[in-house]
């Protein structure tokens, strides 16, 4: 006999064992439906691309986390760490073939070789929806609400969609006279939720070599109460009012006209760090457990593929972390213990009645309801242990007697409710009634 | 200014414009409804794995395949090449957490280095759906009927589903005095339909050594007429009844009970080469197209995880290859050119009513009506020819007049019909109805 080889998966990997995967199942459908519901269509790119491809305009981390490889062909390849750079390809590569704005969804699984550590894995699924191709208020108001709209189709509220600018803030540094230390200052307030005010003044009066200067942008971050203060605040220390304010104050104008004003909080200490974003930017908290991080952030950009061609196109979009977001919600007790597809279970009393059971089963589908026939005449305790694992609501009995009768009994497995002597068609009723 | 990089992907690998993901997405959602109204639970595991997991057991072609690197710590890894080794794998490590017979559908991408041809890639989808833990005849017929049910859901009807028995054709070849020859006879016998019958005759001679032998084993293969005649034709061959026979008639009353026989057909050509099958077999081919292969194969195995674990646990399953799927209906002209999960384009007649617009999208996506609002008022011909691209059905337009007396027009975009001063409330009905 062959030695065993234990079974084991990789280091932050995992599997998705039935209720899992059900529960992420059922989120992405949620999340596909309001994506759709909202214009969008999907596309698909390969998990492997030339690192070329994925990696010319990485920083040093990216690069280090990539998996990446030389193919039985020699080329260089690596497995996508985003779903943003291969669509920035995309929309190159396929520019005449595509209708603008194009606005596409994409639901896929990305991998790094991250640390592994609580909410954090090296293969997680990202849910991206952009819009590119036009640079207008109404997209980037249209993000913004598909963010608060999506969250909360999968029964996630109790957040804060906190937006900035990132034009404005460049005008500010510029105005500082600190336009080429931008890099270090965003850097540094990316992480002032992380390390705190303090040490951040410290950074900033490091970086500015003035502590009036970074008293300025220390002032600056903090904003005011109200958005429309915080923004007249932001647009003073920027040098007045100018385009990038006008987007602001539209959006808040789409905003106020929804109703949900009150959904996002203007946060001038948001700027996503060094990423490419030129427009308005986002980040999303979830209120009991801010620590885990933004589980949706994005923003808009003028030149998503500028690396791959001439033409500029802008866009605006954003990126639900489900991964992180599942587990957040499940640190909170927030997500349905267990889901089920499965509506009844035949159960087998009769090892010779089971192509009745079939017939049964058929008709049960016949009328949308989804069932399975248990298919050995196993001990009925171990039946009902296994529909109750598969947590289904309904268990259909049937005697050889009742086969003859054309009768079942239909049982409500979870409060015990039981329906003798009733038809296939009474059956249908009671389960879709249920 | 930087270079511009070619965007290009890797050979044998695809990017999903929105018509043909639209389209793949649409397969996907009914092949799942099925999965489930059966009973069927989702699972899923990592793409990659350790090398040792996934190719301990293969054979030299599928290593030459298959995607294998170092990662960065130095661990030997690659990426699942089919759902099955994984699969073996998630039920020996996760025996304890399972309920038996454990169901399960997983529909993923999976990678294999082989030589790009039509309706071959690199990366391509498989729809897999396996039931393990009963070795009863309602199990394998149930397969069956998945099969079945599957492909005619997705409107897949002109197919022959060849199904045999591995157990019957070892015990005819022992019988023969060729048992130790089987793999070679086996492969060979695969090849049948590829490379015709005069070409088997003189292999199997070759391998047997005696052309008796050879013409008793193409006697076998070819069968008779009914599925009777050929079982019974089998069995005489194979040294008369024994369980193995005894569970095709088994399988075969079912196919009677629920009269889908003529769906069937008995082939004891059909053998599936040098995988693990150790009971009924089965293959799929669209019968306009057989070329292309099978598209939907599996069958019985005695004991799936045997690699990993001393529990034995038997099992039945298929696998639906949806993208050599995809490839051959389109080569008929048998998938619809276009689908669309958008219903309306509300048009931006007027840059300033875009929050009206917007408005009228809540109200349409509230009563389950996916829509867009038009982001910039260009030239109404573009906003046309862009809704058309999309393959939208409804066009929605408001002029100033409209939005001040809270009206709107509405369009059949097919076929042009046209409905003036209607309220949100009238669009919605005649959406729906539509």
């Amino acid at each position: 006999m062959e030695n065993l080889i234990q079974p084991k998966i990789l280091k932050g990997f995992r599997d998705f064992l039935p209720d899992a995967e059900i529960q992420r199942s059922l989120l992405t459908e949620k999340l596909t439906n309001v994506f759709r519901s909202f214009g969008f269509v999907p596309i698909d790119t390969p998990v492997l691309e030339y690192t070329e491809i994925l990696l010319r305009k990485s920083d040093g981390e990216t690069e280090k986390q990539v998996f990446r490889f030389e193919d039985n062909g020699g080329r260089d390849v690596a497995m996508r760490f985003d779903l943003t750079v291969p669509f920035a390809r995309f929309v190159a590569e396929h520019k005449d073939e595509l209708y603008f704005p194009f606005k596409r969804y994409h639901i896929a699984k990305v991998w790094r070789g991250e640390k592994p550590q609580a909410g954090r894995y090296r293969e997680f699924v990202q849910c991206d929806f952009d819009s590119v191709g036009s640079d207008s208020a109404a997209s980037d108001f249209e993000i913004l609400l598909m963010m608060k709209t999506a969250l909360a189709a999968i029964g996630v509220t109790d957040v804060t969609i906190k937006i900035s600018h990132r034009g404005i803030f460049n005008r500010f540094l510029a105005k500082l006279g600190l336009k080429e230390k931008s890099e270090d200052i965003l850097r540094t307030v990316d992480k002032l939720a992380k390390i705190g005010e303090e040490e951040t003044a410290r950074l900033l009066t490091e970086i500015a070599g003035d502590s009036a200067k970074a008293g300025d942008i220390l002032k600056y971050i903090k904003g005011s109460d109200s958005f429309e203060s915080t923004l007249a605040l932001m647009e003073e220390m920027a040098g007045g009012e100018a385009d990038d304010t006008k987007r602001m104050r539209e959006i808040y104008a789409f905003m106020c006209e929804e109703g949900i004003q009150d959904s996002y909080k203007l946060d001038p200490s948001i700027t996503r760090g060094l990423d490419y974003y030129t427009g308005v930017v986002y980040e999303t908290f979830l209120n009991e457990l801010p620590g885990i991080g933004s589980v949706c952030s994005g923003g808009r950009y003028d030149n998503l593929a500028g690396l791959y061609m001439k033409d500029r196109v802008p866009g605006v979009g954003s990126s639900i972390g489900l991964d992180r977001l599942i587990a957040g919600l499940e640190q909170l007790g927030k997500l349905d213990a267990k889901g089920s597809f499965i509506d009844a279970e035949i159960f087998c009393l009769d090892q010779s009645l089971t192509g009745h059971y079939m017939g049964i089963a058929k008709q049960l589908r016949q009328n949308g309801i989804s069932c399975e026939v248990f298919p050995d005449a196993k001990k009925m305790g171990q039946q009902y242990t296994f529909a109750e694992k598969k947590n289904i609501k309904f268990g259909i009995l049937v005697k050889p007697e009742d086969a003859k009768a054309g009768v079942l009994t239909l049982k409500n497995l979870k409060n015990r409710e039981t329906f003798e002597n009733i038809t296939v068609a009474e059956a249908v009723e009671k389960i879709k009634n249920a």
